[in-house]
């Protein structure tokens, strides 16, 4: 079994790259706490008997070799990245719950016959290089590797060049690396668990989500001496826009989700009425066809805006994955660990997107997910309860071991 | 007479200092570009044989000498900074118009009784550093220097430190400097003149105005997982706020006007819906009983959205002018002037701020107002004709030559 009080020291420990003072993380990819934290998990695992591998995207695969070292390893995996303003828990539970599984293996001196890989996957969240799960999304086969690679950050720089720089890339091409299984486990980062007092989500997949960029482009002018009948305010009407994005939502619910996470506004001085204006959308929802619906929705919510203010905009989608439906076998790994252990559990969709999304594509994936407290996640308060998160490792080893012995 | 073209020529000339490949201005206060200007500006009044010096604000007088030197100068002036996407008539019309009639004065070699002065006064936008006529403010009373000089830039550089930094700091106590009126030439930046074809606006006063800030504060939390219905969306909150600010004026329409011209959302990131978001607001109207009114609908309007949306919302007054009306005596001045020239004139009150509304506070002080392009401006589009800026500086070199003969 899973050494709890190891895992969470392990949880505390690596807090300490990129924590801030309210108690969160901020560790954004391929940053140097995101450097500082590669470094202590390469470490750790080659503590644990293990070798560590980088591929092209600067993906990080520690290996503990199986007893039949042909066959295709089973992975555990998540990413150590963070929002800006994250919390200790989102990504991290997922790649430390395996090396809590590899310390309990090694602990035990069990042999398996697959090899066992935990994977730290680059740039997961999508806060320092759009869209999220850039990294295992070229390992699925969703993006291609020149794509990811020259996204640009805020400043300009690429994911290639920040790959470059921090040094982690190796020979293997992204996507080359075999395997027979992966295991995400992550907490909920939603209220459910929490509130039906569950220890175990079992994952049957995740909802649809689109992103889109709007620009929308007025008339920059003096705020003391344009009549407002005279105006082109790009501000108003993007104010006007986002309210129509959350009731496209609302004309949804209790699914339909919509956030509006990044506006910025131009010239940007008091005195201006604003010439132009950016912001991001996301719109979520578990059925593809529902969420069709809503993005036509909200062109027409835009475009009638934009007429009615009299102000011109564009509009892209910059990222979208449809509905995800996990592997049965590996769903039902989870589900029998679950209920052999003993644990509360019930199946349950996910609202947020996971490395697991895609790498469902090319091998057989399941997720297990544990609750939060008041589901809070991207926020520096997201908490776990300490019994919970041995509970998801415990789940995600006793998996492993049945996948082992398919 | 003005000699149109060569004050054509310095208006050209000198929006090289700043110059945007859109054909604007970006300098902002106390830059390395508006440095550049004050320099051009104090050697090219030197080589109209004016002495140059500075108050303790950075506030820059050209003094050509009078027959009666005792007397307090005549002084005419407004600013060379501008906005990030400024014009290249906004403020400096009226320093390099007061440059004009230096050299009309000049060339004609004719004497005045008083000495007449051209003043540049430091940060009048309030792009920079806020609020608005910060320079001026002190001169007429508004603001202790010590308040201007504390006035910190976004990047947390106070006036005071860039005051010191650049250098242009006399001995003399801002506010001391005597003067027996005070005349300022300024693109009307609003849509009337140009729509009622005439040359010269005699400005009455200025409507009144006022500015605040608004921090808006709900809780971030995962766009995924989060269920609408228990979001605290600050940016929701902040675009409702935004539209009802828009409605104040609406209420009173046509006079009142509402501008956001800044906001900042955070984390600012596309997947978590904001924490935070703060953003300004300048409301105006030519009567104080009416502003007094719309505030109070401001408040109200800010308070029935914060509920509604769950957040909560922190607001403050950051600057407020109240109506100003000019010197009878001065007013009529100009009128007289546009009048003996045969300019089409009206009478008008100004929309936008200008420093001739706190130097009123302490001289006897006139506007004159000449048409722009379309009434645009803070925009790097700003533009007016030739013609009419002539007429303009020809409507102040009379104005300042009957206050010399009273
Ligand atoms: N798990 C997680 O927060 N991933 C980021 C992608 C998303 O926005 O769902
Ligand atoms: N003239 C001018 O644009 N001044 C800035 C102050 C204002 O916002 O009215």
């Amino acid at each position: 079994l899973i050494d709890g009080p190891a895992l969470w020291n392990d949880l505390m420990e690596t807090a300490r790259f990129g924590g801030t003072p309210k108690g969160g993380i901020c560790r954004l990819a391929l940053s140097d706490e995101d450097k500082s934290v590669r470094t202590w998990f390469a470490q750790t695992c080659e503590a644990l008997g293990c070798t560590v591998t980088y591929d092209s995207m600067g993906n990080q695969f520690a290996r503990r070799a199986g007893t039949c070292d042909a066959l295709p390893p089973i992975m555990i995996g998540s990413h150590l990245d963070t929002q800006p303003t994250g919390g200790k828990f989102d990504g991290i539970l997922g790649v430390l719950g395996g090396v809590a599984v590899l310390r309990a293996l090694h602990s035990a001196d069990v042999s398996t016959r697959h090899p066992i890989e935990v994977v730290n996957w680059t740039n997961e969240e999508g806060a320092r290089f759009t869209p999220p799960m850039l990294a295992s999304g070229v390992f699925g086969g969703a993006f291609t590797q020149e794509f990811a690679r020259s996204r640009p950050d805020k400043n300009g720089i690429t994911l290639g060049e920040a790959l470059e720089q921090t040094g982690f890339v190796g020979e293997e091409d992204c996507g080359k690396h075999p395997a027979s299984a992966y295991f995400e486990l992550h907490i909920e980062q939603g209220p459910v668990l929490e509130a039906e007092e569950k220890t175990i989500g079992v994952v049957q997949g995740v909802q649809a989500m689109r992103w889109y960029d709007v620009t929308v482009t007025g008339q920059g002018a003096h705020a003391g001496t344009t009549p407002m009948t005279m105006r082109s305010d790009a501000l108003w009407a993007a104010a006007r826009m986002i309210d129509g994005v959350h009731q496209v939502a609302m004309n949804h619910a209790p699914d339909g989700l919509s956030t509006v996470g990044i506006i910025e506004c131009l010239p940007g001085s008091s005195n201006v009425v604003p010439g132009s204006v950016h912001f991001t959308v996301d719109l979520r929802h578990p059925s593809d066809g529902t969420l069709e619906i809503m993005e036509k929705e909200f062109y027409q919510t835009l475009e009638a805006i934009a007429a009615s203010c009299g102000v011109e905009f564009r509009t892209s989608p910059t990222w979208t994955s449809g509905a995800v439906h996990f592997d049965p076998l590996c769903v039902s790994f989870i589900e029998k660990s679950a209920q052999n252990l003993g644990y509360r559990a019930r199946r349950i969709v996910s609202g947020a997107g996971h490395d697991a999304v895609y790498v469902a594509r090319v091998v057989p994936t399941a997720m297990v997910f544990v609750p939060c407290w008041k589901g809070i996640s991207h926020n520096e308060a997201e908490s776990a309860e300490p019994h919970d998160v041995t509970a998801g490792a415990n789940v995600l080893l006793h998996a492993v071991l049945q996948a082992d012995s398919e």
